[in-house]
């Protein structure tokens, strides 16, 4: 498929089916995310995966409860990924700090949209979320205070295979300019 | 081509050919970014290109001199590209603050990297840089101290074509966990 094909096909699914997703499949989706690029190579992300309903379930109730609820749609998706922003390299995190820019926020976004570019090409849908309960997610999973929890991603197939929403964006004219 | 060999064959370029990179060609990638997605919507890129060794060279100039000049290769690239950080939408503003977490950081990184993979699928090498005197580009381009500059990306065709180096990343295993 043209990458630009690919671009179109991915959009933000919201109604997944129940049909689970085999786990070579998230594996592969996985395997894009690991490739890609970041700032220094620093790699600052791991990814906790939820592929079960009872691992889902729990998970997404404390992701989205209360003021985050209008996300509480992924409770339905068969695959809920925690993506853990880890330490960039001393060299990313000292440029980004004199910078005032936080490189790794960049490299995990990257990286989940090359999750979910791979799940489209796949088949799949996904949804990312940075609005989200952080506190309440490392308490479901016992992590640690001092993890940094800034996405999540859900995935499945989609309920209706057919359905591709139009994408409203800016035109061309309105985003570049040639110098 | 299959996505994951996509992001297999892009790399970090650094070694430019002069070969001029036509206006379709550059607009076929900026389309690309056009289509992203991005937190609400909110699209809070722009992109300057420079696209003629008289604008390419002062541009990597201002940007790439003194303590940045690990990126002054740039002056070489035939093609750089400015990108704006936007104004996010007024939800993704608040949501992103109230989070701590700056999406717009995220939705350029992600508009970038659709620039670069679709670049890749077209023959092209990039480069992404985070560490540019943003002061000084501004200054270059005459544009109002308010803008905000976290990125700028060289383009070009690959001096060798046939180059590729090995990736170097964490390992799956490293990088995963299944709950």
């Amino acid at each position: 498929m043209d990458f630009v094909d690919l671009v179109r096909k991915r959009y933000s699914l919201r109604k997944y089916s129940s049909f689970p997703v085999a786990t070579p499949v998230i594996e592969k989706c996985l395997e894009a995310a690991r490739l890609a690029p970041s700032a220094c190579n620093s790699q600052p992300w791991s990814f906790l995966v939820a592929a079960t309903p009872e691992k889902v379930k729990p998970l997404a109730e404390a992701a989205f409860g209360g003021m985050y609820s209008m996300n509480a749609f992924a409770a339905a998706a068969p695959v809920l990924v925690v993506v853990l922003t880890e330490r960039s390299r001393y060299s990313a995190a000292l440029g980004g700090m004199f910078r005032g820019v936080q490189f790794s926020l960049m490299d995990i976004a990257i990286a989940c949209e090359h999750i979910s570019l791979q799940a489209a090409e796949l088949g799949l849908g996904t949804c990312m979320f940075g609005w989200l309960n952080e506190k309440a997610v490392k308490k479901e999973l016992d992590l640690p205070s001092s993890t940094k929890i800034d996405l999540m991603l859900s995935m499945g197939y989609p309920e209706d295979e057919e359905f591709l929403p139009p994408k409203k964006r800016k035109s061309l004219e309105d985003i570049r300019r040639f110098l």
